[in-house]
């Protein structure tokens, strides 16, 4: 039995429309001879509904209560799609991740997966239904209904691949495949064919949305072969898998995001600890930290946050360290350009990636790199200037 | 520990503001020393959005998906109402009847409650929790989400008070009691402060839409005490229980139902079970049945059906008893006027209904009665009128 997960996104089951025609691609995909287990996202836009009707009623919703909110999402589309299945002439039957048993930590609202018992979704698949899931929620081992964060609908479908051990996790959205940069910033940007997990990995954590790092890292863990393609065509993807060890190193992509900000605490003697732990306790997300350690001055840490985080963030610190409020300063308006692939670690790559911005007047704020990633924190007005100069010399050129 | 059951309606819960009442309204009962369990419906037009959603897709939605859609209502419901009930500071847990194990028999779309287990609902009462539980729904012994059709979310709320040996099960709804008769079409129409259940169940049966006869039948068997009551206001609303039996005999109110009509076969051997299992068989509720047979002419079936099935049904009949047709004929715009109370088996009550009717000019069409109802099928147009004088005369003047 060639099990195959098919997920599809908010956009693609957003109305009747849009669900017939997902309808249509698993029945033709089932009558290529394959048992098909489906996973949903909520339509698109409900998930915002729901969340505001909670957020009417309390700006702090208990989260588990959240959590039995926004899972009615996924189980109204379920619902939908089973019945347009049955509609096309096969038969379908529809889960939620309490009746399947999609297992979870408690961790509300950001739960991680433990376990999926694969006894009724193949008891479902050998009946010969297809079988549809709703992705994005689990139950913990209480019986409390538990959702996944973001990204959760990738990960449900490629926990489910791991379980089920299908050939392929084919992830359908509204865009044909990953690309080598944003198409809407650089004209040229090409459709990526093969990518390695860790590449991916680093794309969707240096703003490439169109797939969330967590379900790479699941697919990588357990070798699966994501094949990330859409709804709208038969148009091969890109597929991500295992990295190929005879392939030339390339450069695999210019990634960007936008609406960063800088935070710095000079002059300040060993607080790095400290000053981390104070915002991650108040649930900040830090994406890069530097510090920097000299003898007589003391140490400089800066940090680099979301926009949006930064005022309360900023006065979280000024309050905890009131004799530094002449050292504590922040940059507004940044922006991260990404340079991404194996080819990375080749010399010479991190030099060019700095030329190219210097060469063109694009102040670098900070540096982070990797064995696969360069990410430079620019401003953000220069921000696609940078990403079209970069792929334009790492990529277009190095054809 | 005294339980309270307390049910909302869907108008009850419709948005934030009503939430925010019925959660006040909640934790004022908690803070008088009772043990909440709430029973709530999905909001109002809500579930009429999701039906839309299933009928856009087919016209004959699976069932066992439409209930996994339809149950999505009551779960928003009780998320927002215990998150609301958390805002105003005290604790509260909702649970789905998958989650609580409200075990039904596999009916979709009108399933029957089997037994519910106490143990989870007991627990969170005992730790101090209101319980928000989802009404309408259940769950089957293969852990397929059911639905108890109409009436789902009454039946639910008195089933939980047998399960718990409640003191009481409250239903709020957007009344203040039962009456006599409707106030819409009766002026004088006057709230009723105590009715015996077998009242109840036929003036539920008969037209008085507050409150479904299932539920009523369940806290009949199980002699719990049901308060009908506002959700608007904490005026006491009308209490069903128990036949007193010291109680002089009265007439307990006068009901009515519109959009019948009637379909008479005459000259017809033999036929009443084969025109009645017909019927049935299409699904195709019958409210009264006649038969009158004739040695010499053979039998004359009548039956009584709502208005919107009338066609389709007369067709089938046609089709049926192709020889018959002339003797097939139907009667559209009837409606059904009935006189309830257990003072209804008195003698002369009868003839004096049908003196009214007949001394206004109102020919009646069938008749049907039991010890506790008289109910006449007459013309639409003279529906209202006999309301009002039958009101006047059985209800007004026996005071």
């Amino acid at each position: 039995m060639g099990v195959i997960i098919q997920k599809f996104g908010g956009t693609s089951v957003k109305n009747t429309e849009r669900i017939l025609e997902v309808a249509k691609k698993i029945v033709e995909s089932k009558k290529m001879g394959n048992s098909i287990v489906a996973v949903l996202s909520a339509q698109g836009g409900y998930t915002d509904i729901l969340l505001e009707k909670a957020h009417k009623i309390s700006k702090t919703p208990k989260k588990r209560e959240l959590d039995v909110l926004l899972s009615t999402g996924e189980q109204i589309s379920i619902a939908l799609l089973a019945m347009a299945i049955e509609e096309l002439g096969e038969s379908a039957v529809s889960f939620t991740a309490t009746q399947l048993g999609i297992k979870t930590c408690s961790n509300h609202n950001c739960a991680q997966i433990l376990d999926i018992d694969s006894k009724k979704i193949k008891q479902a698949l050998e009946e010969g239904n297809v079988v549809v899931v709703a992705g994005f929620q689990g139950v913990d081992l209480h019986g409390n209904i538990t959702t996944l964060g973001r990204g959760g609908s990738d990960t449900t479908a490629v926990a489910l691949g791991v379980t089920l051990g299908a050939k392929e996790v084919e992830i359908y959205t509204d865009v044909d495949g990953i690309y080598s940069a944003d198409p809407r910033v650089v004209k040229n940007a090409k459709k990526i064919n093969r990518i390695a997990y860790s590449e991916m990995i680093e794309m969707a954590g240096n703003g490439a949305k169109v797939l969330h790092s967590r379900s790479v890292e699941l697919a990588c863990k357990y070798n699966i072969k994501i094949h990330l393609r859409s709804s709208y065509s038969w148009t091969k993807g890109s597929i991500i898998k295992g990295e190929d060890k005879m392939e030339k190193e390339v450069i695999r992509g210019i990634t960007h995001s936008k609406n960063l900000s800088k935070i710095t605490l000079r002059d300040t003697p060993h607080r790095l600890a400290d000053v981390i732990s104070t915002l991650s306790n108040e649930g900040y997300n830090i994406d890069i930290i530097t510090h920097d350690f000299d003898p007589e001055r003391g140490a400089t840490i800066s940090c680099i946050l979301k926009q949006e985080i930064l005022e309360k963030a900023f006065e979280i610190l000024r309050e905890k360290y009131p004799k530094n409020r002449k050292n504590l300063v922040h940059i507004p308006n940044l922006g991260k350009v990404s340079v991404i692939g194996i080819g990375v670690k080749s010399k010479g790559v991190a030099a060019q990636v700095f030329k190219v911005l210097s060469e063109n007047n694009i102040s670098i704020e900070m540096v982070s790199s990797s064995d696969i990633n360069i990410s430079c924190i620019i401003h953000q007005k220069d921000l696609e200037k940078a990403v079209s100069l970069l792929h334009e010399r790492l990529i277009e050129e190095a054809k």
